[in-house]
């Protein structure tokens, strides 16, 4: 039996001290990231871009990674974060399912994000770098990285989507109190913004020229001292992001919980995802029956509609290329309020744990979202972010299904952060204007065209699932 | 030796089963509250006001209170509250002192103020009262209010001072998110709202009027199901804050910490420092040595400037007289970030301590607090509330004096809230717009007038300090 409490937390001492690190289980190795002439880039080839001590963590096969005692000590000042029995979100759906939720919200930048910025902020500090470089749409990545940058005392250079920037000045004004120089994009500090603006003076921007813009900021500062960091997609995120579903093992522990039937999280670059999911991958690849359902917007469906291919990471394809699901890296999302979900591709490793069969996708309207997540402030308490409240559609889901099968089954989902800074949605779907999405199928095989002449990603499937 | 560790949390089986109340222990006992002739009000004539069995509490003069279970599974959403060592903030500064914060930011609606708006929310209920009643002016208390009564299935109607309602559309927001019905103050739903409105139809509204509008919504429904309810000053509500206190000493002996030197929080009405304060100032009492001190605006100085007497709690004159220190309940201050320790008096029971000498005030201005507050952000790494970094403020100086004397002192202050919902504030600081403001005598003494003729409350000083 279960014990009948709210919440586990663990003290500083119980929190995990290694990573994991999913390539070193997945039945079918990981194919390489390409150069634009179609062969495999190699580690010194991403030096100017990310610091070697990343870039090996990027191309490790080692199944455990120890975390260095000082990032542990930046991130007990929220971890390790509480896992929550949702009994008030169970009594309102009268399901005899159990539903667990990890709370990331509790970081100073209120999502998952620091996880990984302490980490990469920390490791760039190791390797000598004292700038670092990124963008960010909606600014939760931005706001994590400043706050990483401000306790480790490195410089912080963010270029934040011009039209976020403009409308949207909270994240800002955070990365701003933390002391991070945040500028909008295009800016006239780089040439790929000066040719764009040039171009086109009243652009509301894009991730795909912010990331350009970065990239460009970190490889053109001729000391040398400057890098480019990314939020998602990469292993060495995902990985940094593992602690997640480590500690809510533990938790589940204390909870009496023997075995989990459902493990969810939404899906946008896969970060969140993977840092609760992976940890239960590794126990389905050892043959436990438990569904892992990433979760994804309906008018961006990457994993449930997109083919599994090599694209670039971004618009203007400055990046390497990736073997993964994708909508085309000139997919432009619809404009709905989880930004953190409008991302045309996903990370090769939730990409090739889906080929592997490992993970179930499914995706949502964002309107039954934000109805899930009105259902969950009104009973559990806490406001959830856009991106979170699709995890939260799917949990609900699910212990409807239980419900109706008379299963009493333990489902987990990763409550990736707060909604403070994102409540003009909660607005516009209680004022009954929000719009629905679903992408078509003819608007993606347009966008797919981007892609028909790169070269062909191998979908191997080792076939034990 | 303390050991060396960054932060101590509780299980929820460790929280504290009682509430404590400084009303048994004071060594003078509580002057009554008096009716607009002068007479002690009696407990039955605030009864079509608030429901009796929080009545019975704001009278009582038992020392231990027991929680309701039902309320205890709330708070276990967020309580016991995490108790940090800001170890980054002491290196910053360089000081032998031990600093302490308790870190009420985690509630879901950011702030201390659910830990009452949920016992009261409960008491309400538990009295047979279907809809609650209050009055707000940025939102910190409606939107605290509101969530509990989401959560407890109770109807709930804010009045929100007209100026914050249209600047300030967030904590609006979140209230709505909780299913709360919030209106600008004044309204049309009621007679004080209209005949203001008449008179003055683009009036910026006042926390004064929307306390009338509260009340009168409340008296006025005929049903005789809905009372109002106040977040701060009366003497119930601090008492459901002493949570935070009896959860910090705790805390502080698995810190290993055999003793306190100082304790500080930010004071408006009282309740967020009364709760970390109160247990403390028992122990004060009782012989130990300890400086307890409440902190204010300069602009705003109630307990530093103001004298000890009977006063009205709201503008309008409208509820009983209450022993305290007063600015004069006329007092109009000027518009700091820190709007919730804009208030013109001071709970009676923080005032009765200050006149007793168990408390040592101090008042800030806004400029210093914003500086305190921008070196904690990048120190300890979260944003603190407006209201919050007058404690830090605080804090800071009394471990700068620590390292002038050479002292191992122990600071704890109480971390009431975080600020991402007060951006602006920072904004204005960093950009150099800020204004800073000091009541002056001259200023003070106009405003005094207004209680010239109101009866004279006792400076009763028992002289056992």
């Amino acid at each position: 039996m279960p014990k009948n409490i709210t919440k586990v937390v663990l003290s500083d001492d119980e929190i995990p001290r290694q990573w994991y690190n999913l390539a070193a289980d997945l039945p079918t190795p990981m194919q390489p990231p390409l150069g634009p002439d179609g062969n495999p880039i190699s580690p010194d080839m991403l030096a100017p871009v990310f610091p070697m001590n990343l870039i090996e963590q990027e191309v490790s096969s080692q199944r455990w990674i120890d975390i260095p005692e000082e990032i542990l000590e930046i991130l007990y000042r929220w971890r390790p974060s509480p896992l929550y029995r949702a009994k008030a979100l169970e009594k309102a759906i009268g399901t005899p399912a159990r539903i667990y939720y990890k709370n990331e919200g509790v970081s100073p930048a209120g999502s998952h994000k620091p996880n990984t910025a302490v980490a990469q902020a920390w490791y760039n500090k190791q390797f000598g770098i004292k700038r670092i470089c990124t963008e960010t749409g909606a600014g939760q990545w931005g706001s994590a990285l400043a706050f990483s940058c401000a306790l480790l005392g490195l410089e912080c250079k963010v270029f934040m989507v011009r039209i976020s920037f403009d409308q949207k000045p909270f994240r800002k004004l955070m990365m701003q109190t933390w002391g991070a120089n945040c500028v909008a994009s295009p800016s006239t500090e780089t040439n790929a913004g000066r040719n764009i603006l040039k171009e086109s003076p009243d652009t509301p921007g894009s991730l795909g020229i912010a990331i350009s813009e970065a990239i460009e900021a970190a490889v053109s500062d001729t000391s040398g001292k400057s890098r480019y960091s990314l939020g998602s997609v990469l292993n060495h995120v995902l990985l940094h992001q593992t602690i997640i579903g480590l500690e809510a093992k533990k938790q589940l522990e204390v909870f009496g919980e023997k075995k989990v039937d459902v493990v969810i999280g939404c899906a946008g670059g896969g970060s969140n995802f993977a840092g609760l999911a992976f940890p239960f991958v590794a126990d389905k690849i050892n043959g436990a029956n438990i569904d892992i359902i990433p979760v994804e917007p309906a008018s961006c469906p990457t994993l449930t509609k997109g083919p599994f291919a090599y694209d670039f990471g971004d618009v203007a394809s400055t990046t390497p290329l990736l073997p993964m699901h994708t909508l085309g890296h000139a997919f432009i999302p619809e404009p709905i309020h989880a930004g953190g979900l409008r991302y045309h591709g996903m990370a090769p490793l939730v990409s090739q744990a889906v080929v592997e069969g490992l993970l179930s996708p499914r995706s949502y309207r964002q309107n039954d979202c934000y109805e899930a997540a009105l259902l969950f402030a009104r009973t559990e308490g806490f406001i959830p972010a856009p991106e979170t409240s699709h995890a939260i559609k799917c949990a609900i889901d699910e212990a409807v299904k239980a419900k109706e099968e008379g299963k009493e089954k333990v489902i987990i989902f990763n409550w990736s952060g707060h909604g403070l800074m994102d409540l003009v949605g909660y607005d516009k779907y209680m004022s009954g204007q929000l719009v629905d999405h679903e992408l078509s199928d003819a608007d993606m095989q347009k966008s797919l065209k981007a892609i028909a002449n790169l070269p062909k990603a191998k979908a191997v499937k080792s076939g034990r699932w």
